[in-house]
């Protein structure tokens, strides 16, 4: 079917809701998305259908879509496959114009649940409806406060990032995590067999939004292989796109079929049209994520000249190797920064360079500071890389002194108007150190609020600074 | 110099300690030392040493060495270098054995300071005492309460496996990582420039150390590529070896030679030389642990054909890919398997197969347990791996209900007696969600303790299992 951007634009961001199988009964599907979109607070009404109840969670419960007081924009339908054909035909009566299905057991299953899912699409086209799913969770949305995903407590900023994806758990992990990483979202939608409204759709769509500036996704097939060329150059052209595609080696493939029912094609075609397309490829959630990240606070093709910095020879000597093999260039320090560097940093242990050793236990911040402006003013650095081990709080009085270094950090930041990118961790994982994995969240989201990307380790940043340059 | 195991094995397990540069003020090498030392427990005698003081942290502190009531088996030295050599002269006077210097400012430093390192060396040969160092921490040993490295907290459980590391940094962060991971080691010995004992010295002697099982390392270069090469080889051929080889780069071997004065060497020859002794080669502390703690549960080439079980379809496809991607195979449930994982898996949204999809919320405990039987069971799988998001537990009324489900994991690995690999996370990291970080490290350490090897990711899980089977 042809594109049509009001129809998904008054689907996602419908301004009433039913929910069909609404439940008060616990480790239901339906009990929990009413929960959840309770809980979340939608800006509309939100109806709860369920022929068995009269009140759901406090509110009243209707029986049916027919006695609803006013046709709804959206109905979310999390009743099993088989019963799921009597609600469509309601939604046909009444003329509602979206639909979500979350049941799986659709063409992922065979020739009976493709059966069904041809009888839905029918009833689609017939009664003048769009359909999200099914195998899906649907929507989350924070501009209409809107979340079918599993996030009563996702982020209720709106933000210019889309993600679209096949799988319900993933994009429920990218909406959870991306909320702890301030990666704020115009919308992630979850859309699993994508019997009506695809990849294709989506893409277009995000392409066209005015809010969306990145889209990511994690696709397992295309369901129309020409059509969603087209779509995804298109969409990139437009903006960035990252995609995260599966179903590359045969247990895969067949995965992929077992779990919506997609072709995943061949990976040499994939790998050739991403890339003719100039689309920014990734490797699971964390790695998605960690990309998210970088576009948001260095932008596309930050640039690939990084000043290094550490407290320790090892970290400098290993982040230099990671990021030659990525692609990325560790300069030598250029102009007179290299003499500065001496200049400050002369005690025993450190190395003016880049890789830049500043010593350890960490130097006097007044020190610290000094060299930290150096680096941001050398002429031959893009992005400024600090490795950060909590570990080291001691040694600088605590969180008090930890804090001191990151304000550093960050006012170097914004006097060099370079890019800073955070490696922090903390050496310690055991159950009795949560006091450390609290103080490493408190300050990674004060170098997050600050504009500074925030990774675990010297990899993961390496990798995802390399990924934004391509 | 010649290589002698009992010169070395007298200086790991030395029973009386001098610390020279004690000290009981803060941020100084010498007080972190001696208060780290002394929290940890030496179970021999500890000497402080510093002609400035009467009394250090409630103790008696010696002027010099000369001064002690015997002659210490090992003297560790936290003064500046220069400082140092007057205290070798007294070493080779009084008949030390054993000497760890601390300081840096040696051959790293350029000119001055290689003439500083010949001349300790000649020290050492002349006193005919060892020398560790300079420009490292020295050695942890929990069999004699030994810790020179910042690890008051470190394990005291001996085990099987020795790290070496030409960088302090990560010395400390492996040992710390260890213990939280129940990876047990015979000693860490961060060794700095190896200006007497070095690489091929330790590797020889781990090679021989009854206790050692697993040899793993950080490497900046080789002292003595010819020596280096034989100790490699007759090492990898008693023990496992794992080596993290840094220096692949021009900017990464310009650091190594600021850091400990070494020659990286061509990577080309390092990486044959690798591959030709059957060394398992890693890159990073995350992977190097990740390696060492799959050897510990899983041992060397425990088999390529794994059984994928998570909850959710996105996650087997994934999963999967990045198997056969590593070299790994996830092979079709074989026998009866797959009829009677379809009889216990009828649901929709589950998937009998491999990889399994178990299917979200989780389904019931019995029925979990009955279908990891079956996987457990089936005869083409040599290693079951389980992916498990913690965010699961509220569907299975919370920790306690996900701790019946490790019991049921931990079961399943008692009687089929293959190996099982967990991956485990939390999908939040904010910091209002500590109780799920809590939840999590004591699930793992349960884990742990049952010999299931944990992970927080699917790849770094995948990543290991291959690396172990090369």
């Amino acid at each position: 079917m042809e594109f049509d951007f009001e129809e998904i634009d008054a689907l996602i961001n419908a301004r009433s809701l039913a929910i069909i199988g609404a439940s008060g009964k616990p480790l239901k599907f339906g009990s929990l998305s009413t929960a959840t979109q309770l809980a979340y607070g939608f800006t509309g009404p939100v109806y709860l259908v369920n022929p068995n109840e009269t009140e759901i969670m406090g509110q009243k419960a209707y029986p049916d879509l027919k006695s609803l007081p006013e046709v709804p924009e959206l109905v979310y339908i999390t009743i099993p496959a088989h019963r799921s054909m009597e609600v469509l035909k309601d939604c046909a009566a009444i003329g509602v114009k979206g639909v979500i299905i979350l049941a799986s057991g659709f063409r992922e299953i065979g020739e009976e649940g493709k059966a069904l899912e041809e009888e839905a699409l029918r009833l689609a086209r017939e009664g003048g409806f769009r359909i999200i799913g099914p195998n899906c969770f649907g929507v989350y949305n924070p501009r209409n406060r809107l979340t079918l995903l599993p996030g009563h407590d996702f982020s209720t900023t709106p933000g210019n990032t889309a993600f679209i994806s096949q799988s319900g758990g993933f994009s429920a992990h990218v909406g959870r995590l991306g909320k702890d990483l301030g990666i704020d979202f115009s919308a992630i939608i979850s859309y699993g067999n994508g019997a009506d409204l695809d990849e294709s759709d989506f893409l277009l769509y995000f392409a066209r939004d005015p809010q969306t500036e990145f889209i990511a996704g994690y696709l397992e097939g295309a369901k129309d292989g020409r059509r969603f060329f087209n779509a995804l150059r298109e969409a990139a052209s437009r903006k960035t796109v990252v995609l995260w595609k599966v179903g590359k080696s045969e247990p895969s493939r067949r995965a992929v079929v077992s779990h919506t029912g997609s072709l995943a094609g061949s990976s040499l075609i994939w790998e050739a049209v991403l890339r003719q397309c100039g689309v920014i490829e990734t490797s699971g959630v964390e790695e998605t994520c960690d990309v998210l990240l970088a576009l948001k606070h260095l932008g596309r093709k930050p640039g690939r000249r990084l000043l290094l910095s550490g407290g320790g020879g090892g970290l400098g000597t290993y982040a230099a190797d990671l990021a030659e093999e990525a692609g990325l260039e560790v300069p030598a320090l250029a102009g007179d920064s290299l003499g500065r560097m001496h200049g400050i940093l002369n005690q025993a242990g450190a190395v003016a360079g880049n890789p830049l050793d500043i010593g350890t236990p960490l130097i006097p911040l007044p020190l610290f500071e000094a060299a930290t402006r150096v680096a941001a003013a050398n002429p031959t650095t893009d992005i400024l890389v600090f490795d950060m081990a909590l570990n080291f709080a001691h040694g600088l009085g605590g969180e008090e002194g930890l804090n001191l270094a990151v304000d550093t950090i960050l006012l170097a930041k914004r006097e060099s108007g370079k890019p800073v990118v955070m490696v922090l961790y903390s050496r310690t994982e055991g159950v009795e150190d949560l006091a450390f994995e609290e103080m490493l969240r408190r300050m990674r989201w004060k170098l997050l609020q600050g504009g500074v990307p925030v990774y675990p380790s010297m990899d993961r940043a390496i990798r995802a600074i390399s990924l934004v340059n391509t």
